[in-house]
């Protein structure tokens, strides 16, 4: 049948998604929508209903819940991290549909054990929700800032109220014209924490709403937190883990690997690096995205989290005995390992791979990810300079068109 | 067993993953990774080893292939869609694992659905590659810019040579020091084309080298591409399509949805937007990354590119008449219907559904990705504005901790 | 005689610009250098040597004093100024050679004035340098993090030797790969403060690097002080003072005045707002420069700190009455009145009809400079809706070629 | 008389400033203002009615006109300059009041020059007025695109109807929502252009509402011409002229000069663009500012195109034979030779002493505005490293409280 002409037919009103009101997490739910689909558009959902746990561990997850993507995993590494959380040798599940991409990855992993391992170290840590009051003037928000500080213990009290984990540790403050900007920020132990940050954020908004005498009004978010973007405060300020990868890599093992110096490499750097400038580039490296979003289909993470935490800082120099020091410090990496998507049965293996799930691993997991990214970091840049970029896409990427 | 103690324990030389020299895609290459996973770290695999498909398939797609991670879909909608390329009520599939997104864009597809649907168009589409060659001087690097402009169809011969459906639009160039930074802007048909541009672009940086009476050194890319990295040459030029997504809404819709009215939604509008602006934030919007990044895993993109594709920028205006104008444009979606990870088993029955499968059809699926894309957004602002921001997660979502 | 000729004449050395050993800053030493350009270049410095003061009040302003710059001053005004610093009427003195300015900046603050007045805050206030510290990684300099914040009261301490005035208020750390950046916040009273806080934290790095015990090297500045650049940080954190101007404006005085309404101005600012952020500026205002640049040529401040003093967020909101309020708020706007070139003839005498001259002033003029820019950007964004822009400058400029 | 006083004085509604019907450029007209100022402040504009020509020249210059600011100008040089239009060895005037500024950039030039002088290329050279149309969606908008390109000749017919300088060179295009943004892009001779492209752009718009069957609403800028203000699309597609400055400095000159070796400095500019990047800075180099906006006050520039103007790129490598390459890229210079304030008095005895009075000179101009630019650069920048930032400061600024 065609499945073209289906969607178009709009005589008739078109019909709900239909949902169970018994138990909209049994089987039969999801069974009921992929045959909704079947019949609104003659696709069947064959593969898509083929998933191998029970949906009645996803409410929290997803709603209207229908079957799975099923996003191929290839396994890279082993990569040596000698991190303060991650230490050892790890073998990196990486989800995705992009050849080339596990391969290359792998390459830089086996460049930088051979190098003695990469060093990672997780530097800051933070949560934030960024609410915004609004007063008549300028003048009545400077002051509302003022009873802000003053009032710190009661406000972090408040939003403490509301959770067991987070602790705000320290509130930012932005003025434009007659808004006061809130930021605040909280320590979420191993969860990303965006929910339980909006929610304690809004149990203070509201203490604070009581206790000012001028009983402000707010709103939850003024668009500061940027969640679910990139932003620049983001990358001076962090937003969830500021991490760094950093390696020292000799000239044998760059040439014997790679096929390139760390003169060569840090020559183009400079390149790179005027370009990224110029282009107002969220990252002056190469491409943290790609490891990023592998390795967070993987384990569950909030893919959309790639949109703040593929922000990137690299900083090499090339040192006095010719060897090449590379690092790359991610600004915003938003992770997890309790909460969210991580318990799911095939992101649990792969946080459970890295001995990264639960509670308590999710500094080690951080770490893990900044190893990933500096490994691609180094496998691609080498092959942009060493010219081999577009004949390894072609041997394993399809490059069909 | 502890999980946690297998990766330290370095002191024997960590072990390769394993490879099938024959076919590594054979079901028995899987098996032999995932159980080489468990000896390595003691964790078994066991739902990452159930998928439906003939790995067979995956050449192309992914190296080591080891099983897949299943995330769940859920489906939103019906949304109505007025657009060139997407016409009728569509179905959306969202992988993702962030409970009450999928009920979130759900209600945004009803209210946009209920306002006579929404209105999309693809304005723009150009996928990159971007060069850069190397000079004495930077008159040296001038002269060549003028060269490259003379030379136009030469280079475009031989970038055509390598691709049945990449066709070179223009070359966009960027002067630094002594540095030419080309930008080429390609059509590349239903594909992302990522691949396809580079192995143009290297054609046509070898034609350069070669009749250029300078014969010229280069990078492949200068980084001005920025792959995988937001950007703002991106917002200003377009990376892949640029989509706007546009729909009128009347209060009383509004209201009987949504709890608030235009003028509110106007107001907030303000704040969010003089935020944005200070944050220096990709996207002056609320959450594009969710609806992207949830259709691209269901859909088999690069998801990675969720880096580039949530750059966005709405423009909104309250009517004379009180109607509430909303548009969002998003600046550089990267989409494919054909190659990449489309094919895949659960990847291609999403596009199915939603009638986006195979040549033809990018068009149709930006147009899908954009309205999505402003579902979401009415929906979250206007939950920001009505307070139920925080209840509906705490409902829809666990938060857990 | 041909003056284009003598530069190019290059056989024999050129000479050295002739200083007096004596006293450099004798009205003799000027002659001298004025006939040495007549020798070198043909060209007769006429103007440029007279000049109504005595060039001995010139060490610190100037090294190979020759003679002046006339600039052209107009007086702009009366503006009403509702300030906490500034109130009343003021006469505003601009430096410009730019037609029409002084005329639209007049027509701004007339219909600032007939509003009731301009409203000006000064909302926050620091002058910064940021030095950088070197570590082996990225452990090591985030632990010197730590100790940087247990050690604050020495560092401050130490800074503080070298001033009377400047106070450091707190320290910003920003953390890559083993770098650590510093950016010292101090209140420098009515100095700008770039020199103070220079030898300030030269000081307190100096006591770092001898009381830490790693004895760490630095750069005293990173480049995120951003001096004499415009900078995201700088919008964000505030550099020099932040300040605010506000208006409401009511829209029978707009029309007869201006010739617009409140309503057709704000749906321009919607369009404004999209393509200052589409474009990445500084400011999402319209023309900031201009009143700060004349002001700042005519008042003795660092004319060079217009790279950083015209970053701008404008925040407006069509109120329900239809009064439409108009606020811009200055994020890093640097003045002093004392110091630097305030205490020069002509400049404390535009300081004095302010009012602005001397110590406990730098407040009421930051808010004349807010005052200013306001009526600047009222009286511009009307006429580009209007569509006077054009002719005025027809008229007043002189639009030669 | 307590001069403080006065300006609050606001019970009597405040006069205007008197101006002549006859001829306000007449000097008693001047006389007249500055009375008045005495009048209502009490302060007496003895040094401010000092300067040396006639008013009568004024006209298109300023409005208002009540005396000059004398702004001390200090000459550097020589600096040897091997550009395309600037050739030899030059005396720059430097006009200024912050102590320090003339001595470093006499300290860059000797380097310079001593290294075989600076070589200097303007690569591009274009000013921009930037419309915005309106329509009722994004499909009619983007249908405008089209009309506008297949319209281009008869577009740029009506915009050089206005001008017999301006030539309009391309058109670049912007889609948000439904609106279109142009950035019209003109060649604009020896003047800065900015009131000639105005001109130009709107009888181009008129042509465009008249002949394009819609009869489109516009607004003559849609802000991203972002007159008067730094932004990323300046840096990208230029705005005035794209200058470069290079040096190639021999380690030998730079350690008796400066005291510091290329080494040194290279891997100081690791971390200053790290900074910069970090920062989202408007140039990854030190301090183009002061050595512009110098340049600019003395021969009569727009001053507060300094937002636009201090936008900068800088690239450098470590050659192999350890000399130190060094370019920087002024992005959006605007300069003038002919019109607006550089036919003044004392403005065009500095373009004289130049050589760059008048036609034909304006590429000169920004050759020598680079040349200066990259002396400053490596003055401060060897400064920094070296050490003697501070003292130096000390012993030249005055550096008071």
């Amino acid at each position: 049948m065609n499945n073209e002409s289906k969607p178009q037919s709009t005589t008739a009103a078109p019909r709900k998604v239909p949902r169970s009101k018994d138990n909209d997490y049994a089987p039969g739910a999801a069974t009921a929508r992929r045959d909704f689909v079947q019949a609104q558009t003659g696709v069947t959902l064959e593969h898509v209903g083929r998933y191998s746990f029970d949906p009645a561990v996803l409410p929290g997850n997803i709603e209207n819940f229908t079957g799975v993507a099923q996003v191929p995993i290839g396994i890279a590494g082993p990569v040596r991290i000698n991190g303060e959380h991650a230490q050892g040798d790890f073998y990196v599940p990486m989800a995705t549909t992009e050849g080339t991409l596990v391969a290359s990855y792998n390459r830089g992993m086996r460049l930088l054990s051979e190098s003695g391992g990469v060093k990672t170290t997780v530097v800051e840590s933070f949560m934030q929700r960024s609410p915004v009051f609004k007063f008549d003037d300028a003048l009545q928000a400077r002051e509302f800032g003022h009873w802000v500080t003053a009032n710190f213990e009661g406000i972090k009290a408040a939003a403490e109220t509301t959770t067991r984990v987070g602790k705000l540790s320290h509130i930012g403050q932005y003025a434009i014209g007659p808004l006061r900007y809130l930021r605040f920020n909280y320590s979420t132990g191993d969860a990303a924490g965006q929910n339980m940050v909006g929610k304690a954020t809004l149990a203070a908004c509201q203490w604070i709403q009581l206790n000012h005498p001028d009983h402000p009004n707010f709103l939850l978010s003024g668009n500061i937190d940027t969640d679910k973007k990139h932003s620049q405060i983001n990358t001076l300020l962090t937003r969830g883990k500021r991490v760094v990868a950093e390696v020292v890599l000799k000239d044998e093992i760059l040439k014997r690997i790679m096929g390139v110096t760390g003169r060569d490499l840090f020559q183009a750097r400079q390149i790179s690096q005027a370009g990224a400038f110029m282009a107002g580039s969220a990252n002056n490296g190469a491409h943290s995205a790609n490891g990023i979003t592998a390795l967070f289909i993987a384990t569950g993470q909030d893919v959309a989290n790639v949109a703040e935490s593929h922000a990137a800082v690299t900083y090499a120099q090339l040192l006095d005995n010719g060897d090449y020091y590379w690092s790359i410090t991610l600004t915003s990496l938003i992770v997890a390992t309790y909460g969210g998507g991580t318990g799911l049965a095939t992101q649990r293996e792969c946080l459970e791979m890295l001995g990264c799930y639960g509670q308590g691993k999710a500094n080690k997991f951080a770490e893990i990810c900044a190893a990933t990214v500096l490994a691609g970091e180094t496998s691609l840049s080498s092959a942009v300079l060493h010219g081999d970029w577009v004949s390894s896409h072609d041997q394993l990427g399809r490059n069909r068109p």
